[in-house]
């Protein structure tokens, strides 16, 4: 069989070659296939419904602090895109150009969204005229598109999912709160839900969305030591207000500019989930995510009672909302073991003959290998313990990655050392001065993460100028 | 107020003009707004909640099925487009062109998907090998876009949101069953959901989609008689996996080549709820989908406990998983009635300082305007079995509007003059030539809208040619 030959190749060792260990995941997990566009990745049903269990999640976060779905056009009209000068001019290299519509050229050039506020805010213009009309608090579920040289499954798409919020406020103080409160959001989802510790901060100006006044992100450390940027949220001042004639008639009667915010999680996430979480027998998914949370599988399957022991266990995790599934399919155990950890489900339960007489199942965690023997009688309740235990340990296990790769530097030789002997962030001091932010890149090879929320004081001066600093900066390498 | 004011101009009447009752429905029920390029609509959240609706009803219904989502890319080379001929004719003129990437001028051009045919195939050519890979049943939520000359907001818009469902099956069978087995799926879900009773039927060769062998349809009435093609079903027979040369080793391990179904239902659908259910009021929903199922208005809301009751029949009724708001906003009584009655919530409750000394509240029905005084005791029973209520009398009004307007005609001229006095759906034995049924379409003014399923014998030739005819038609103006 196909299948059969297909589950024996091994895939690369992820402390040998993590990037082809990474694409080996994604292609033999069933994730991802090749479109004949390069950068256009097809997402298989395994990877969607992951996406779908994220959407599923944060959705209620939005929808619970008043955020409201919306859609808007897929083509932004050249002349709307270019309202921002800033907006424009991070976007405009990278975006994708319907000239024709059928047969005919177009009178004016229309981009793929790239990202959509310029749509939101011409949508706005129409419809905010009062103080009574704010805040809009908007979302949408779409792909954007940029036009990216480079690719990699999930971590750099040509098109990819996201959602990206929109908010707009009759005050600086209330899209403040807004853009923080957002971060906070993604940031609870990453660490409760997809078990990824982040560090929460602010970004530099070199770093910041193209028209923001402010840009927050939450970034993770990958297995490999790098960075993944997994959410982002941005205040946008009265900027864009400006740019696009928002106005509205304040409680006094008075003409104002609403203040503006939006911010996003896409995709990219589940490259996060993959590279902080696999190991080398495939992917290690989340509990709180994962598309199936236990896989049942019978052994000695023609025995008498084991299939109808399998689907009674299957039933009984359905009815406590646990998404389970049992293997019934005519391939071996020792298929179904390696096809099921390979597909990262949390937790295995198998069921055989001896088991049935002794009234038991078998649960083995994907993440540590464990095997416990569990009485049938307590199914329920193991199986839910076991699924958290599994989240916790995840969790832990990339803490301590985090924590044990961190480093604090003084100065740039010290910084260099750090990265070429051990990898990982690097905490320096930071005068806020672009040219020390680029210096950090050309001597030690690394990108400014964020100001982190949590400042420590390491030493007083700029480990690049030598100048006084206040400001305490992650930084590495990233994806 | 601005607001205040929008809220007293009246709508046009809807037996007055219908298109522009249309077009102020869907503007003044904040469903819709213009964006800058013709034909490509934004929808605002009460209408995107509606989708929301539909498609989680659908989904679950799809999923129950087997089905599960992917999602393909947004964009398709013109040669992957160009690869089964009749699919390529049919939507080549209305494609919409990427040219460039970035600044760079691309090596091939790339159309917006219009449909995602193409792209599955694609992909099922390197997944599919053997028996054991069948049936692939796929489904993805996603816009599409059609580069439409005229359009109108929902039913025709040049990008729209469906669902496209793909399928791929080893046998001719099983293909044809799955078609089969989504069209009932789009019957029931329009009528026990959106309460809109449906002509389920085959089209003809000429209204068949392109590079479909055939083409099931649901056919829906709207209040001004005319014909909405609510959803449609696609059987391929193998033509495509030819093309694309898809591929599977059988039982016997011989090369097969499988078959092939899609089937969709887009944001047309909404359009078809206005027109089948809306009034001169404003928009009336089909309680299992609407946004927001029943409003709480508090009348003289600044005497004592007035507020709290409200608040309190809110909650009750959201413990019962009833879609609930209670408007407590400064705006008059008159004001929220008439700004819900345009938003179409079926059930509007009432509660003063006199309901609160007798225990009761008032329920006002959206689709009847009857009024009831119901016991605080009973608020759960009786807010469901009134919102079960409405949609059963919506989806019986509709029923009566189609049998009412659906003739059969022996002749032409009794065609002509039926279509002339009356409008409506026509029936007649049809000889299965595309020459009669450009016939009608050029005497009459009606195209077919399908071959139905229940088949009547009204005569035994064609109206047009006078030559034996066993087969009966639906026709009618269309959307």
């Amino acid at each position: 069989m196909a299948k059969e030959k297909k589950q024996v190749e091994r895939i690369t060792a992820r402390d040998v070659d993590f990037a082809q260990w990474y694409t080996d995941v994604v292609t033999k997990a069933e994730m991802i296939d090749y479109s004949g566009i390069k950068g256009m990745f097809i997402l298989r049903p395994y990877a969607y419904a992951l996406w779908e269990n994220i959407q599923k999640g944060l959705d209620a976060m939005f929808k619970e602090l008043g955020h409201e779905n919306v859609c808007m056009p897929l083509l932004i009209p050249e002349s709307l895109l270019q309202k921002e000068k800033d907006h424009i001019e991070g976007f405009a290299p990278e975006v994708a150009w319907v000239t024709h519509g059928g047969s005919e050229p177009l009178p004016e050039r229309l981009c793929i969204r790239p990202t959509s506020e310029t749509l939101f805010c011409e949508h706005w213009a129409h419809v905010v005229h009062s103080w009574r009309d704010l805040p809009k608090l908007y979302n949408q579920w779409c792909s954007v598109i940029r036009w990216e040289k480079t690719s990699r499954p999930f971590l750099r798409h040509r098109e990819f999912l996201w959602q990206e919020g929109h908010t707009l406020h009759a005050t600086a103080e209330e899209a403040k709160a807004e853009t923080e409160q957002m971060l906070e959001v993604y940031a609870d989802f990453c660490e409760n839900q997809l078990a990824m510790p982040v560090v929460r901060g602010v970004k530099t100006d070199k770093e910041k969305f193209a028209g923001a006044e402010k840009t927050y992100t939450i970034e993770c450390m990958m297995h490999d030591k790098k960075a993944l940027q997994s959410g982002t949220s941005h205040y946008f001042g009265n900027g864009f207000a400006k740019a696009f004639d928002i106005t509205f008639s304040d409680q006094n009667n008075q003409l104002q500019n609403p203040y503006e915010t939006s911010w996003g999680l896409s995709t990219r996430t589940i490259g996060g989930i993959i590279m902080t979480h696999g190991d080398d027998n495939g992917l290690i998914l989340p509990p709180r995510v994962a598309p199936i949370q236990a896989i049942v599988i019978p052994i000695a399957q023609h025995k008498p009672g084991v299939t109808e022991a399998a689907e009674a266990i299957c039933a009984r995790l359905k009815a406590m909302n646990i998404r389970v599934k049992a293997d019934l399919s005519d391939q071996s155990p020792g298929w179904k073991f390696a096809e099921y950890e390979m597909k990262g489900v949390p937790l295995r339960i198998e069921i055989g003959p001896k088991d049935l007489e002794q009234n038991q199942c078998v649960f083995v965690r994907r993440d540590t290998g464990a095997k416990e023997t569990t009485s049938l009688d307590t199914l329920e309740e193991q199986a839910s313990s076991i699924l958290d235990a599994i989240h916790h340990h995840l969790f832990q296990q990339a803490k301590n990655n985090l924590e044990n790769n961190t480093f604090s530097a003084r100065t740039l030789d010290e910084a260099k050392e750090i990265i070429q002997t051990k990898g990982g962030f690097i905490k320096t001091m930071w005068c806020g001065d672009l040219a020390c932010e680029l210096q950090m890149k050309e001597d030690v090879g690394v990108s400014s993460r964020c100001i982190p929320f949590d400042q420590e004081q390491i030493s007083d001066v700029c480990p690049c100028c030598g100048k006084p600093a206040t400001k305490m900066v992650y930084w590495g390498v990233a994806y």
